[in-house]
């Protein structure tokens, strides 16, 4: 199966010891760990907690790792430059990269993609509707045209970010905004995909129509292979052999 | 006029200081910045010498500049990170960004487009066809289907970048290989764009078709406003009013 | 100024005649006029009764359009192939082409993306809020971050486009929909663009916000120069002469 | 196995009876359908003959088809419109398209795309190198970074084609010329790859590379589910239930 690497922080709101988030028992990083797990992924776990830096995501995992799930919020700026750096050739190689929810402001996503990934929000718990917009998508496979979460934190347009490649779900706001919420982007051999429902101390992962998502988008973003990095080589021989140039 | 910085290795290849450029009398560095100044834009020339890190590139300038045009080639490494993330936030806020010939490997490109920007490579003088792929771009104007540099250094596909959103040149090499030549992404307010010919020993900067690249894709590239960073604002009161979420 | 050619379905709801329609005085193709002249453009009015095919859109006419703007609902099917096959050769060339509203469905538009263009749809007068999602965008210009208008007919996603070179609006809908409701593709010389909002019995094209579109969306759309058909030249010599193949 | 229909034409290049072509003893459509034949497809050919107008495309055929591969080139006018729209709306319901070599003039890979599909060409049988663009592509699947054709007719920029979604090759000639030869587009929920090798005098279809390539692109264009077409259904009920508009 798939080898997953979730890299999650262990926020007040997304941790179980705070114990302040009535939406996941044990915690919402629990929760995920043990849905991913359950679909028979071969899962490591990095907690991030207020004073880690990233480093725990060692070159070793980063290697075997086929597609690494990051969920951040709180502690995006403890993350050293040096590990988004690592990420980002990682991914260029062929390792795919989701970014869940508030993982628009980590820092190997914003490398990836080239823009601030600024966004408008708000946190009242209002319904959202996620349309399908790219109706052959394998990602929405299992989807009819749309879904409901109940409630949610908004994340709303003007989103800063590139065109998308394929944009696959758009959302709608009880308060009123929209917001792409389903992106893939091709960067070198590895998909980088952007899915953003998932407030921590809200019960979305429990949604079976969110799981959809996650397990096809898994899959899409697995590389077919995991190759070595591509240099610069130099090709002394032209092809056309011995040309005279001058 | 556009006002433009200009920022310039102060390699062996480059300068006249070193007398092995029989391309250019006085350095390929100072005939560039003589061609800016006859065209009436308003040039800051910032010299990038073996012991530079690219400080001088103060934020002043940064913010003064409306396209801001980057030949390196040996001294990539040497430029401090902080610089290359204060460009690329520049640009998302609306700043072109030229990146010339060996400009794809320098860190506020790479940076910007998210992947390595290797590719092959040969150094041998040979001829360079560039050929209009987009033929109504304004980068294009005053250009037939194809021009050609008599004597250019090689590069060649594979050429690791996300696709273009705009892709303008395809260059056809004498020894066999091919290159996507000119490209245009949007990053936020702000356009990048990679013109590949270029190389400092060879006159490629004195041939009439790629001055006209030059002028064109600044004029394209010049943003209509400066603005301020977009944030993340917090949007407390719904734009729909007083929903009920609960 | 650009020269423009207006084709409007005088249809029941948009038409002055049948005096059903509280929004326009005048009906709605009148009201588009007047205001499209008094902008200073050189406008051409074409009027599609039921019984007409298109065939007034002469071939004279169409050399002399810059901007294309094309309003059809109810009579699509009369419009004859051999015109719609005709626009989307002058588009290839270097024309503007604006499909207003319900011209998602005319002939010209479809064959242009190559797509059904289908959506779903309600009529109930609904609040719609218009996003801007790429705020550097020559169209967006001098509107905020959002527009309201309120009561327009609700066209939803998923909508069966190929994904637009540019994506310039995401509208929201009091009913729980969204819509790519501004989008821009590239075709030969040409551009395509499609505005959603325009609904005729409703007075849309009133509003402040919607008339800067419109005169953003012409700027935008009018070529730089009109060209000579590109054909499929014979190229007997090979730019790199008397080469050896056999 | 992916169920194929290979409509081809019996030009006097391409067909065995003529006698004059020395690249594929029984003809070039011979040879094709036999590899596919071979590679355990259900393979359906439709021969067009000087005097067909595609009719034979029946819809019955068109609805078994998971992907349909065109060779065509000289009767290319003798097509019905009616055949070229029906091949657009089943491709929007999830049919793959390939179009092969002279395809790019093909009525219904032309109304796909919304371009002329011109070309430069020259016929004297030069070398072709076909550089690989997107290195992680599928259809790329076990070939190097570029293949040779020894002798091939030349296609070439500028190539009147939308951008398109994913570019995978670029070819390099002998004569000078370069051409996107190729490219991948997105229409609904069916899939548009144009293949630019493949002369019906010159043994192209002989070629390892040339055989992996259609393989790769055959299951590439293998749509996951065969649709309803999608209609432009009313929504009477909005999502939201009740709301009050007026």
């Amino acid at each position: 199966m798939t080898k997953i690497t979730f890299l999650c922080e262990t926020n007040p709101g997304a941790n179980r010891e705070t114990g302040i988030n009535p939406a996941y028992e044990n915690g919402m990083d629990q929760y995920v760990y043990d849905f991913l797990c359950s679909k028979g992924y071969d899962v490591t776990w990095i907690k991030i907690s207020p004073t880690d830096d990233g480093s725990a995501l060692t070159d070793e995992i980063l290697e075997n790792t086929e597609v690494l799930l990051w969920w951040g919020h709180i502690y995006h700026k403890n993350i050293l430059d040096s590990v988004a750096e690592k990420v980002v050739a990682r991914v260029n190689r062929g390792m795919g990269f989701f970014a869940m929810h508030s993982g628009h402001h980590c820092k190997p996503f914003k490398r990836l993609i080239g823009t601030t990934g600024n966004l408008s929000w708000r946190e009242i718990g209002e319904r959202e509707r996620v349309w399908v917009t790219d109706f052959g998508h394998p990602i929405t496979k299992g989807l009819g045209d749309s879904f409901v979460i109940d409630h949610e934190e908004m994340y709303g347009e003007p989103f800063d970010i590139p065109n998308p490649d394929e944009l696959v779900f758009i959302s709608w706001f009880q308060g009123g905004e929209v917001m792409r919420s389903g992106c893939v982007w091709k960067r070198g051999r590895g998909k980088v995909f952007f899915f953003r429902p998932g407030h921590e101390t809200l019960p979305t992962y429990k949604y079976e129509s969110v799981q959809k998502v996650i397990v096809n988008a898994i899959e899409y973003l697995t590389p077919d292979e995991i190759v070595a990095p591509y240099g610069a080589p130099k090709i002394p021989v032209p092809p056309e052999g011995d040309i005279k140039t001058w």
